[in-house]
């Protein structure tokens, strides 16, 4: 097994197997630049380029490490890609002295993560959020449409999208105020303004798009991996009531827009290709134009914990894996573009809450409490049925290796009150 | 009346009282900046700046016109726009010599619009597009739902809107090639891949945002309109079939992001400002957060014109005006952020399809040809249900002063063959 000079526990998200991309700045030094997590490291991608090390990649001379965001370094495509990876990985093995005997070079390079202050990953041009779990999408139909009308007849034969908003796409670690808005309670005459009653969050994983496709030139199901760059966890938070309300016919609006969390670091998808593996069976067989072969889906352990304001430590409430995705990211992509729609670098495409097949494998709290019908019980004796004040919401995950993981970190957020009404 | 000392006739849309602005590249010198239309001319703000003539106003020493989009002036708000409004159109009127009588600093300064390239006057971090007429949600309605439940319940309560696609807004002038996608006619037992086969434009209008607001403290009605900087034409193309097929649950996704046309001069709302006039009567009174007073409508005329492959000239096939939005500019604002969502400088909001209380006010072929039953007559013989390749649909709109017009000049876009199937 590939082992690294820098010591990394089983147990941690970043090995050099990992090497996930992230945006930081040194508490010390207040430029941003792009490094990879390394055990409890941060590698200073723009120090070791400047020092010549990339001289034989594809990033010689483009200078896309010395940048707030990873942008310019998505937009050059795999094989570049692979080529920094491999050398980074080369520097950073337990064989290769370059960076391990060089004590000036490994002072600058290196960041205690305790040191650094992360950024946004990419500046996301578009964000865009599907729906392709059949079990959440199932239970939600059950809910709101009853058990005959649970599937619209439109799921089965395309990835259900739509286009999300990405001005307000966080960091994880940001507090997310409760938001105001317009609900229509079942037993009131007329619609009400006030502070989100049912405010739920989404269990995602997201996507950042790599080169992308001119306007007018769709992508090819079987060359859409190609423009994943790499993966994050995604909360989708949501406002079940005011979503209620406002979503016909043209969708979630103001029940998604107030904020939609990513993780910090971006996952990259050459990591991922050891837990690569079949998803689930597809009948009716989707139209050629989404039909890939090979697998096209990836064992991703998901969990949700929650802890509320009073609670001494946060208590595990969900767990789900990426593989129950019943679309790929590659059907997505395809589908996406299938009309000409263009993919830019740093686009952010999520999968939709990812529910599993058992009952706690489901990714919101819609589902979890079955729309209020069963509180969850908290190891304090508190019920929750929607997220309340003060409750922090994270996601983690990894894939399994042999005595190391590929981890995803986390993506974390705490809920604020409403603010004064308007 | 204010004229300038350059020649503009009664029917040109560009003469001192409107004062568009946009972003162009001069044949002769590849440099992006900023400009205003006056009459056949192009006015280069940036040369104005460096010489000097905006010593006295906000933009002083900030740069923001030797730029390739208005961004950065957008962001400066109303108080420097009236400001920097006001030093150009005193520098521009017949009484005053500085550039009238400087024929150095004219020759710099003037570029004939027949020798620039016009490019895109913002860069749009989010496009949100509304649905604003009452006629036209009612209208689509009763096609799909039939009368009884034409408009959704919430529809008389809130401007209902959707995240639209950002990447794929283009520039009027800009081909648009049919898409290809998914659709079910109703005859067919499963859905099928292949070219639209109801390709349609929408008649709407857009404004940019100017300084917006942070993620979570939303935008109250009666300031919203401090944050709209200017307006444009919009085509919002649609692929009808695709739609029908897909916008269930979560709205119209491939139908609408292949492309949207918008008009390349961005209106002043200060040149709106004597157009002012009181939109319909809102029944019932919308809750609190969108109540304003005073009158929030404007008197726009706009009409759409279709010129097929085989046309002599284009027909107008639709007129209507902006004042028939049930929805103010200034609502659609304050629902949008009223949950915290954030508006940056340089984002789009557009209306929705503008259609009026007359059968020829229909702002969409859509509802012209009633969902395909009543064919359009062309001229030379021809009928329109749909668009067809080759079409060049164009859309012009103008405010009638006395003596003078606040004019949009036009988005327009011909319909290229789909590509080949992938």
């Amino acid at each position: 097994m590939m082992r690294s000079f820098i010591e990394v526990g089983a147990e941690s998200p970043f090995p050099i197997q990992n090497l996930p991309y992230g945006v930081f700045r040194p508490r010390s030094d207040r430029t941003a630049r792009i490094g990879v997590a390394i055990g409890e490291f941060v590698l200073d991608l723009s120090v070791l380029d400047k020092c010549g090390h990339f001289q034989t990649t594809g990033v010689a001379g483009k200078n896309v490490f010395d940048q707030p965001s990873l942008n310019a370094y998505m937009a050059l495509g795999r094989k570049v890609w692979k080529e920094v990876r491999a050398k980074i990985q080369q520097l950073l093995s337990a064989d290769e002295a370059t960076l391990r005997d060089d004590a000036v070079l490994r002072d600058k390079a290196f960041h205690r993560m305790t040191d650094v202050e992360l950024l946004m990953p990419a500046q996301i041009g578009d964000y865009t959020d599907f729906y392709a779990s059949k079990e959440h999408a199932t239970n939600v139909g059950i809910m709101f449409r009853g058990k005959d009308n649970a599937l619209m007849p439109n799921w089965t034969h395309l990835p259900v999208g739509y286009h999300g908003r990405a001005s307000s796409v966080v960091l994880s670690g940001t507090d997310v105020r409760r938001p105001q808005g317009q609900m229509k309670p079942p037993a009131a005459e007329a619609p009400v303004y006030g502070p989100c009653k049912q405010l739920d969050f989404e269990l995602e994983m997201g996507w950042l798009i790599g080169p992308g496709n001119p306007l007018g030139e769709p992508i090819p199901v079987e060359e859409a991996e190609e423009h994943i760059f790499g993966l994050v966890l995604v909360n989708d938070w949501s406002a079940r009531d005011i979503q209620t309300w406002e979503y016909q016919p043209l969708g979630p609006f103001i029940a998604k827009n107030f904020a939609t969390s990513i993780s910090p670091w971006v996952i990259p998808f050459e990591a991922l290709e050891p837990f690569r593996m079949a998803g689930p069976e597809q009948e009716p067989q989707p139209l050629p134009y989404l039909r890939s072969t090979g697998a096209g889906s990836f064992d991703i352990h998901l969990e949700v914990s929650l802890q509320g304001a009073s609670m001494g430590k946060p208590q595990r409430i969900a767990t789900s894996n990426f593989r129950y995705l019943y679309w790929s990211m590659a059907q997505q992509i395809a589908h996406h573009t299938v009309g000409g729609c263009n993919l830019r670098p740093g686009d952010l495409l999520a999968s939709g809450t990812i529910s599993g097949p058992e009952k706690e494998m489901r990714g919101s709290l819609l589902e979890l409490s079955w729309r209020g019908t069963e509180p969850l019980e908290m190891e304090n004796g508190e019920q929750r049925v929607w997220l309340e004040d003060g409750d922090r919401l994270t996601i983690t995950g990894w894939c399994q290796g042999e005595g190391y993981r590929i981890g995803f970190g986390e993506v974390t957020g705490r809920v604020l009150p409403a603010g004064k009404s308007s």
